[in-house]
């Protein structure tokens, strides 16, 4: 059984894991305040040229959405999504857990604009309501998409205008920031959003996530709030190890790059063969419609999710590849897609 | 200027303003644990036919919602809502602030049944999502329709078939159940859900609302709660004899029947005139289209609010009217509606 | 059976009833927005001298705490009070339950020195420990205990230095400014602290407190908040009408002195019985130290609360005296007090 | 530059480390649901003897410590904990970040008896306090001194008889149970106590800990309220992988014991050089106090925590031994302390 079904199947890359061994015995500091954890954050900053920017590294997503946006927003504040953000849907209410509404708004893939922005804005009128403060957006989105740099930078102009945080989710940034139709680059996001985070959980590393706060107002007292919500890891010294790694040289962008080369090859093999997609999506994860009996035959070989029914006779299937993901597997995986079909 | 506007703009009706003349200066205990409050919440329940209630009295309505959901759920349950609910809408995010998704489904009556909320049971699979476990409906609803006592045994009886608590804001819980199209009574609310309020600020209290607890579950230690939210009233018996005057004979149902019938007759005569509505609303509410040329004249001499906008030339507004609404102004405004027409 | 059990037995003093009634049929706008409350905020506004303050009207003290102190802090800042706070141990937890935490300073006469609150600032180093943020006192204090002038300056030099909020609980403000060893005026609380609140429902008003905040820097947005925590009264108007009586001439004091004279009327003769007291308390609770057979004996036809255990003979018990305690009483007490002792 | 700082300063234990290694290439589930936390589950389960035990793996301590309190906890519900307690005074008001009131109750040692719980029951008498529902305390206590079974049985017992649900915070729990002093059992923590966890982190695991709850009633939906607070871990087989190294055979016992016996070497000779103790800690952290001139001269080569003045002329350090400790360090540190002494 081979596993499409997300890219944090396997450990972490072997040069991570070789930096572990080699560190294994040495002692440090806890909580992120070690000498890897530092040298880590000063290469993030360069790498996004910014060097006034904070950064916080945490364990895992749900973690460092739910510490940012309780930090960032006062009592009566809101958060705005798509209305398949990963806040929105997939956290059990963790946000509404730290006291904050989250506002759904209903698009089509999965990505915001300042036009369905603006009518949530021009709905929420006085103090019987929420205030609309963040604009959080997912990029990719959990549905693939990408954010042109056009889009953000319409984006960020819009949220400044209306005084909104931005802040984007980057669970999976380096697929994004890697995909071929990408214009975006780590600079534009230091330059057009208040906050956002380096996501490594799905990249490559054991886990990590690497929070960026660009916006000075809202980087205050922030380890209080990391501690708060039983986010400071005794052992920080991993993460900064693990980030070192990825960003010394461009570990981090070769394995996104693997993972969206395979998905692609995934992809063109399925057009290929005459399916359709729920979403033409340049990144690691991608949609295809396929037979409800072939997808039968598939899952007793690989397994996947299936994301939800399309039709009678056909559902939406979600393929994901990793840095891990072993080409090999995805050239058997159409030719058992191919094979069944006949 | 005479106001439409809502069924809290004046105080109290005479009957209350006397029994709290005449027991102001009467030593009483404080927090509800006085004689009268002890009488009314006896005489409620006989009302409601449920000895085995338990009933507390609060100040105002978002104050009962956000005390009641928040003793009601554990941190990952989610309270279900009709897209106009007002506590997803217009309580601040209340509900949220106490760490509680409210999960919202669109509908075209504001009125929730069964087969709008299966697929929010459906999608809602495992840890990654909250778990929906009350249902929160109004009655009437926030734009005026109510639920009949078949649509209610309906969907009772589907909370109870899927472990959902089944909750009643009845902020206007006089006017629905003297509408003429009802057939509920008290006694079937008692039945059928597990928790409900008789609102009493905008049904000629002063202010107050009785929540009714009937489910034995849910009664433990509510007084706690009550307190910790900060809706432990220090001259509790204030609450405890508008009850008491509002329930010793008809005085809270004629009062709603009389909101009822100004919201008949106003209804009645703009039909007459030619104008359609939003909604075929039985309660104390109604929503007309009218042409905005119309609206702007009315609004020198009344005051009501603007509920949207219709089309190009004409807006729906939304009339309100109370057990203190004067037939004399309802005439009055009639005619000057049907004037201005012309 | 006659009650010193407390200060809000009764219902109001019959200047505010009066008002209520003449203005009872009267429509005005609801939540607060009504012209009586835009006069009695621009009156309270006169007699603090503090033009620029902010002031909200509530119904309740525990209401008042929680919004007020939920919107001034951030999620990792803490409260400090004395060990008798009433926000430390009679409000459910309703801080806490809001997200913060609330510090405890043991003293003994109930008041917070800049001595006391230090070491508190010194334990506090890091972010592994909240951060000590507010400083919450009331005046008079639980135990019935008033700061005076000097005292309040030396707090708020010392909060001003080290950058805290001091918020003042004034449930009794009346009481502890019309107390004989009183030296405060109102306009020494809008120049020395950041916010704090006239108590309302404790001297004479059937209900309400006026919220009153100096600190530019605590009022954006205060109003959402408040509907938030459920506090918005909708027929908001009965609150301003309550403290536009109160304060359009001296009534609010009138009614704290009276209080006053029947508390230091209770004193004087205890005194004189030759008891002793637990702490000697100039403002309307007194706390007389008795042998337990004349408690038993006193309890046959007065009501008041045993406040501890003194010695295996005796206990210390609270008499609350209000603007509606009627001197006879008083002297009826004494009498049977003294005929009992013998 | 040697670190006797705490215990969290290396990496992880090499046949831990081993065991990441071999498996760094599977494919697993994510979430905790793959094969090794299954298996390590149902090893910890057999260690314990309880076979209906539910075991969920975190990240960490203060993370663990919120999730399952916040879970245990109704909204008016607080905890009790020991003055020197972690959720007290170490993780930033976590706890009441989730909403739920912290009670300190003072004592010498670090440990709770029902003599001093009882007062804070009696104290708590109605709906105007939190009503103390959780005992934690932690074994090791926060200063070294350990829990005997006798003590435990009483609490255990106490708890019971007064519906207490007793929580063991175990970060420390392998050198309380090696400790010399030590007379109790995983078992009997399974038999005695509603829910504890096994420290990892502090005990040669790179990060860890393992919460089980042993009261049926405390186990519904528990993986939810872990999603909601972020500490759902996207590759929780590296939970699973340690903790099955650690408890597949003695692992977990024999790092303790060398740290206990490093801590002890390290008391003996400290005593044998003349110095005193805060207190008699009989496990892997110790608290000598020693002359100010030799604590700096220390600093120069060791790194240690300095807990508090003593006096005038000493203070009190804590040294911390762990599973690294070596033993050469050890007596390198006392040479030094004997000879700077001289």
């Amino acid at each position: 059984m081979y596993s499409f079904k997300n890219d944090y199947s396997e450990g972490t890359h072997e040069r991570i894991l070789n930096a572990l061994i080699k560190s294994n015995l040495e002692q440090t500091e806890g909580y992120g305040e070690d000498i890897y954890t530092k040298k880590a954050v000063e290469l993030i900053k360069e790498r996004i040229g910014h060097e006034d920017a904070d950064i916080h590294l945490f364990v895992g997503g749900t973690q460092t959405n739910l510490t940012a946006i309780s930090a960032f927003l006062r009592p009566h504040e809101a958060a705005i999504a798509a209305n398949t953000g990963h806040i929105l849907v997939h956290e059990t209410g963790a946000i509404e857990a730290t006291g904050h509404k989250v506002i759904s708004i209903k698009v089509s893939d999965g990505k915001l604009r300042p036009k369905d922005i603006k009518p949530v804005l021009e709905a929420h009128t006085d103090e019987h309501m929420v205030k609309p403060k963040m604009v959080y957006i997912s990029n990719p989105t959990e549905i693939g998409s990408i954010y042109s740099k056009n889009e953000l930078e319409l984006l960020s102009e819009f949220c400044r205008e209306n005084k909104l945080i931005l802040y984007v989710d980057g669970a999976r940034l380096g697929s994004a920031l890697c995909s071929e139709e990408n214009d975006l680059e780590l600079s534009d996001l230091g330059r057009l959003v208040d906050a956002f985070y380096i996501g490594g959980t799905k990249n490559g590393a054991l886990m990590g996530e690497a929070l960026v706060i660009c916006n000075d107002f809202l980087k205050e007292d922030f380890r209080f709030h990391i501690k708060q919500k039983g986010a400071l890891f005794a052992k920080g010294r991993l993460l900064g190890i693990q980030f070192l790694e990825l960003f010394k040289d461009d570990l981090y962008f070769d394995l996104a790059r693997h993972a969206n080369a395979m998905a692609k090859l995934l992809k063109e093999e399925i057009i290929a063969a005459g399916y359709k997609f729920l979403i033409d999506s340049p990144s690691n994860q991608i949609f295809p419609i396929l037979p409800n009996k072939l997808i039968e035959k598939l899952q007793d070989k690989y397994s996947f999710a299936i994301w939800e029914k399309f039709d009678q006779d056909s559902s939406v299937i979600r393929l994901v590849t990793s840095w891990a993901t072993k080409e090999e597997k995805v050239l058997e995986f159409i030719e058992d897609l191919k094979k069944f079909y006949k």
